[in-house]
């Protein structure tokens, strides 16, 4: 059967995350509704990654058998259609090969992390960012990611539920970018590797804060990396200001 | 009595615009109530620029006068916590003079209009943009924008229950900017003048756009221009894409 690969945007806000739940409206819930209503099919969405609650997609990828051959542009079209009024979007359908796996080709998933530093409450970024009351320093949060690049043995940022065979994970890339805002200064986090450990963004981001606000230093993220030990970890960073940006294949 | 100068951020999508009405939440509403909240005074709160529904600010500036003198960074974060959870955001507060007026003391005004080019629906920019479907010549929109540049009767562009005294404004600004996404192209418009008519912004960017799709030329801006003649105007752009992002004093 003709297999397609999707690439999607979504405003995790409003959905209990991407897999779909017992309880709770979810992205993959979505996109199944609304491949049936395209095609009248009730198939398996596949994602390339299980984003949580609350964390968006800008290049979330999936793939789906469909019974015909489609205009891929066709199955975009229809299936953002169908989607409708959820903040759910087919960015690009493609047709793929018939053993490509958009969870098991996957060979980098990059993700951004957005955080906004500035007294007032987020207006027009509220849900999309991570707002943080006290200056950061980015430069120290950049010296503490360089302690996190490379093969390690990530139990330190790994949700307890993790359910990874192992917590040894290649981190190929956690760059620290400061951006000057009219108010305020925003400070995105960028981490690729070929796959990440349940939470491991989110704990590494909170992580790196502790760093920004001189709580800890650079050294501290070594150590609590070398510590192979969950309650080392910084807080963790809420789900808002994630993004799953890209997976390479 | 004191008076605080205040800049404002807000989202403009659940709100009838910037000024009371009879019916409906509006932005000058929720800062009215704000103050009520935070020093039990009914207050008049004076904005520089009265944006419609849907219409966004990164950069409103209002002014109140208060009975008592409050540190500038109080007032900010009291009404910010009275404002809790509607989108409005006061980002800064300072003291002003006693003859400071956020509409007539204001010098020059700059907004923002976006607009995003692709096919799918808008996810994450949703009700911040307008999402156009065809390509649109960024280089030919530019020209058009040089058109009304300058001082001109903007008759044209002006809403049919336009207030104004008059019809002639000098635009200092109308630049067009192109930026490629992941996915589609930006274009943002650019515009500052001393003030404009009510729609104008608007209606300079929807009739943009027309040159932008190939279906009018610059040369039809220039003569929408001259004919002072509402019925010549490209059609309408919508609230959600324009942000008053600048008001100088």
């Amino acid at each position: 059967m003709p297999r397609y690969k999707l690439t999607i945007e979504y405003d995790g806000t409003p959905f209990v995350g991407w897999q779909i739940q017992a309880e709770g409206a979810s992205v993959q819930g979505a996109l199944t509704d609304a491949v049936e209503r395209f095609t009248g099919e009730r198939v398996q969405v596949h994602g390339a990654g299980r984003t949580d609650a609350g964390v968006h997609a800008t290049g979330q990828v999936a793939h789906v058998e469909l019974a015909k051959e489609w205009r891929p542009d066709t199955v975009r079209d229809a299936m953002n259609a169908h989607l409708r009024p959820l903040p759910v979007a087919v960015l690009a359908a493609e047709r793929a090969a018939d053993d490509f796996h958009a969870r098991f080709s996957a060979i980098g998933r990059r993700y951004l992390y957005r955080i906004i530093v500035r007294r007032p409450d987020l207006v027009l970024d509220r849900d999309r960012a991570w707002r943080v009351l006290r200056p950061l320093d980015a430069a120290a949060m950049a010296e503490g990611a360089r302690q996190l690049i490379g093969r390690h043995d990530f139990t330190t940022f790994r949700a307890i539920g993790c359910q990874a065979n192992s917590p040894v994970k290649t981190l190929d890339r956690l760059e620290v970018e400061q951006v000057s805002l009219d108010v305020g200064t925003e400070i995105r986090v960028h981490a690729a590797a070929r796959s990440f450990l349940h939470h491991q963004v989110r704990s590494m981001v909170g992580t790196l804060v502790k760093v920004g606000e001189g709580a800890w230093t650079p050294g501290d993220v070594k150590a609590a990396l070398e510590a192979r030990d969950r309650t080392r970890c910084g807080p963790m960073a809420p789900s808002a200001g994630l993004y799953l940006a890209e997976v390479t294949y």
